[in-house]
């Protein structure tokens, strides 16, 4: 489970860094969060493989988290692209994907399966073997959610060098799944716990931008492995960042540290500020596993 | 009157060009003619001054020629423009700004006066005292227009050395609206051959992006003092050209030679070259008076 920085600006535009987005990359596909203006320049830049992206997700609809992901799509589709893609966002979302498409007369090669996102109330909003999606409403400006991606424990590991040479390959799988298998032919039984070790623990990632500073979140995200959380603003503008419903260094280490958490990521800095040094040495008073959202940078958990 | 270059891409992205973006500037205002994605920070790049920016012309609704519009309208609100801007684009484009507006919840401080164009024919879409624009149909994809932007001959300029101490204020604006003026204190004439020279000449600029080659679009364009016309392709694309409904360097050179352009630049360049020094060597060989569009290049008539 990897999390790569594709954007660390906010609303308002700044020549050094690239608004909201970011790639997860799971086992041998990934899920894009938010896709502002330029996104898939930044593709272009660091060599994200299109191919290997299935999902997207758009936290809310203001212009610096979304308004690349037209040009996404319709590159997608010059390139041709012909595997679905699945889009979940914001109710309204769908309709202006479909009303841009019928405005350039485009025909997509490829499906697109859009899901509306809740912004009321959590949800488990998508399920399968590998990994789940939950989303939780966040209180911004306009309606929100944040985003939390686990990647399920894998199946338990096989200790190859106890296996013998005549082992039965049909019996790999009903060890992998954790039951004890009898060889009928030699009477043989094949403890699990003897042949086998525990797999990968679950792994989860979670996403929260934009957000007033709100501890409502923190059981949504509780002990989550790595956690991007906004910090739009520095101490100097605590007031500023509660009538923006943004949130600032320190109180995203704050909502890190009631929420357990093994990293925190912190990143939409305004472009007030030049440097941003001091967002670090903020939340480290609070929280000291933070680090500074920079592009380019991944983090693998 | 003056093009600046900000974008020389066509629809798949390049890291090394931006789409589609020129803004004309003329005695104290500009104009922004098509708006790929990414064109908000080419403003901030090549330091465009957004505040004199008073008029947009879209060409058609492919994204590289519109899709960073309401990146840019949103900015100009963060930034908090209260001038009114005038927006002149397909039919269409309206509603999706509109609604673009809706989903973000946006109140704009602004005003946009919206005026649809006419794909089908030629048209004088604005005219006031110093300027006119006219759009006339290219065929392309999906609906699309030319644009042509003529700065009218300015007034009369006094020679003012011959003027002497005493001469009435009020007499100046009559001389340089070409009168004769009589004193009727001192009985002298001023005979307005005398004392004034001619304005400068109208001046005029062409943008024709994207097109197949038409040599019906010459009347529209016929010795305006520069062109921008597309060249997708090299010669070694031509059928591609013909087929993508775009044109080669050499039948964009082929328009500038039929209408006598003073100066063509060619742009768009596909992404399939590297490199596109062969476009401006095919380009000449029928129009000596071309250049290459480069990105950050103004050319002042």
């Amino acid at each position: 489970l990897d999390f790569k920085i594709l954007g660390t600006g906010s609303a308002t535009p700044q020549l050094e860094r690239n608004p909201s987005a970011f790639v997860v990359g799971l086992d041998n596909f990934s899920l894009l969060i938010d896709c502002g203006e330029g996104t898939q320049f930044q593709f272009l830049k660091y060599k994200i493989k299109s191919s290997r992206l299935k999902y997207i997700l758009i936290s809310h609809l203001h212009g610096d988290h979304y308004f690349g992901l037209i040009g996404l799509i319709s590159s997608f589709n010059l390139n041709k692209r012909s595997d679905s893609l699945t889009i979940f966002g914001p109710p309204g979302l769908d309709e202006l994907i479909t009303l841009q498409l019928k405005l350039s007369n485009t025909q997509l090669n490829f499906k697109i399966n859009f899901f509306a996102t809740n912004p009321a109330s959590p949800e488990l909003i998508y399920d399968n073997d590998v990994f789940s999606i939950h989303t939780f409403p966040l209180k911004h400006r306009i309606p929100c959610v944040g985003i939390k991606i686990t990647q399920k424990e894998s199946k338990r590991k096989i200790i190859t060098e106890k296996i013998p040479s005549d082992f039965p390959i049909s019996f790999f799988k009903l060890l992998k799944d954790g039951f004890d298998v009898k060889d009928e032919l030699t009477g043989k039984i094949y403890k699990n716990s003897e042949y086998t070790t525990l797999g990968q623990p679950p792994k989860s990632i979670a996403y929260c931008s934009d957000t007033i500073f709100d501890t409502s979140i923190v059981e949504h995200i509780f002990q989550v492995n790595l956690l991007y959380h906004e910090a739009t603003f520095s101490e100097d503008n605590t007031l500023r960042a509660t009538q923006t419903f943004h949130s600032t260094a320190i109180q995203a280490a704050t909502i890190a540290s009631k929420a357990k958490v093994d990293q925190l990521i912190i990143g939409h800095y305004s472009s007030r500020y030049k440097t941003i040094s001091h967002f670090l040495e903020e939340a480290k008073t609070v929280f000291s596993a933070t680090v500074l959202a920079e592009e380019g940078d991944s983090y693998l958990i």
